[in-house]
């Protein structure tokens, strides 16, 4: 028999769907796993539910918390930190996650922001993506254990990274999702089921995130100058989309804004150009100084 | 050497960037292909350049139009029709497909709508995916034709099904592109390069794609209480993402507007309900009668 080394102890703060998936991950890897919640919540079969959220952070020299906000984080972070690695996976803001590192550092732990980008089910599978940001030696010490929950990526030692990432992948999530019922909702109207429809809409997602790297460089080069489809002819064919919305009652609110955003870039001398010139009219004066 | 059989010869009517592309396909493919087209631009080498549009629809019995809009269509379509097939990737809608159709069936030919999905570099190629609805005669006798441009798909026989599935999908494609621009310009503000974000945006990309059939699941169903994420939960979380745009200066008009689907579904009794919920924020009552 090799040689098993004892699994790192975890303890999950917080035991919504999300913090239960988490301690549910851990505890399949095989860490002892310490739990605590405010309500009388049980942990999943195989954790051990701490009586105080002091008793659950002295349990593990990794604390893993996942609840509702920030302040709620603050919260359940009870009790001494010293020589403790703390994981805030909670979803907040950059700015958040930057003003939350030096109060734990203050009290003598490391500190990693984390974004997870996958459903409560997907957790403890390489299919749920985790990005980690914050104290590249807490993320080094713990990089094994984490990898328990995801696929793990460490983004820098800045705090705020991850949620900001987090930030801007949910928002293409989002976007997308919007646009895929928004469709669906198109198609309906013909009697052609969602269910039916779904796959094309899976091939039209793959095809997109197959050219978003021509458009990346583009708009990291400034230089959109049309090979494919200028700017003036798709506008026609936006047109088209936001009639065939309209005439059969579907909302067009995501397809109005591109229009715009489309027409904007035109008069700003891009009828040539591809569609990534748009990218100039999606920055705005930043309304708050230092924001 | 195998007996080869002759090609079926194909006109292209209309050599804009795609009509080129579709007219070098066709020729690749060892097809003897006549062009055409208003202006005195040359068809690509190795096709035939006809000296009216009359003349390049009598050369085939094939003939595909692909101009910039169905008026244009009206004006290619010169000279007699009788006994052809003439399959129509002009950009347009539902409707304007299907009052094209009578016109070119009462010319004595079969009519045939399609949509592109593919950017005209990769037309020829299996990426290239292409929808076509109407004539169901004549998809299956020119299948073997039409492979040449791509990955055929037949719709069925309303000739305005292609455009309105093409409508839906690249109303998809623009919503997921102004989501990943508006990330783009998110992550910029703190100097990530769209070329190094965009890897974790095809990633996103891949994982909506992974979870649209359950929620075509519920669509379709009408049932979409929560097993993951509830409506009232995701919305703190979009809030976040709102509010980190607002203070970078991002345009965030989709996430608001998702906010506002998704404060809508709440109000509307959702809060426990998957993000599909949104659905019927999304069907209006239809403008127009018979629209």
């Amino acid at each position: 028999m090799i040689n098993e080394q004892p699994r790192q102890p975890v303890t999950v703060l917080g035991l919504g769907l999300m913090g239960t998936a988490l301690a549910d991950a851990f505890r399949r890897a095989g860490h002892p796993t310490t739990v605590w919640t405010r309500s009388d919540r049980p942990g999943p079969d195989g954790t051990t539910r701490a009586a105080t959220a002091a008793e659950a952070v002295a349990a593990s020299p990794l604390v893993v918390a996942c609840v509702l906000d920030y302040r709620a984080v603050e919260e359940v972070l009870a009790g001494g930190l010293t020589g403790k690695a703390v994981v805030n996976l909670t979803t907040g803001t950059p700015e958040q996650a930057r003003a939350m590192a030096p109060q734990v550092v203050d009290r003598g732990a490391e500190y990693l922001d984390g974004g997870i980008m996958a459903n409560p089910a997907a957790i403890g599978s390489p299919s749920a993506s985790i990005l980690y940001s914050g104290s590249a030696d807490a993320f080094q010490a713990n990089e094994r254990t984490l990898a328990a929950l995801g696929a793990s990526k460490y983004l820098g030692a800045d705090p705020g990274s991850a949620a900001l990432h987090d930030a801007a992948l949910l928002g293409i999530m989002y976007s997308a999702v919007a646009g895929f019922l928004q469709a669906v909702a198109l198609v309906g109207r013909e009697e052609v089921s969602a269910v039916e429809f779904t796959p094309l809409a899976q091939e039209m997602l793959a095809a997109t995130a197959s050219f978003l790297p021509s458009m990346a460089a583009q708009v990291d080069s400034g230089e959109f100058t049309s090979s494919e489809a200028r700017l003036d002819m798709q506008l026609s064919a936006v047109e088209h989309l936001v009639h065939a919305g309209r005439v059969r009652g579907v909302d067009t609110t995501i397809l109005e804004h591109v229009k715009s955003l489309m027409a904007g870039a035109i008069a700003a001398g891009h009828a040539a150009s591809d569609f990534g010139a748009v990218i100039d009219l999606l920055r705005k004066p930043r309304p708050l100084a230092g924001g």
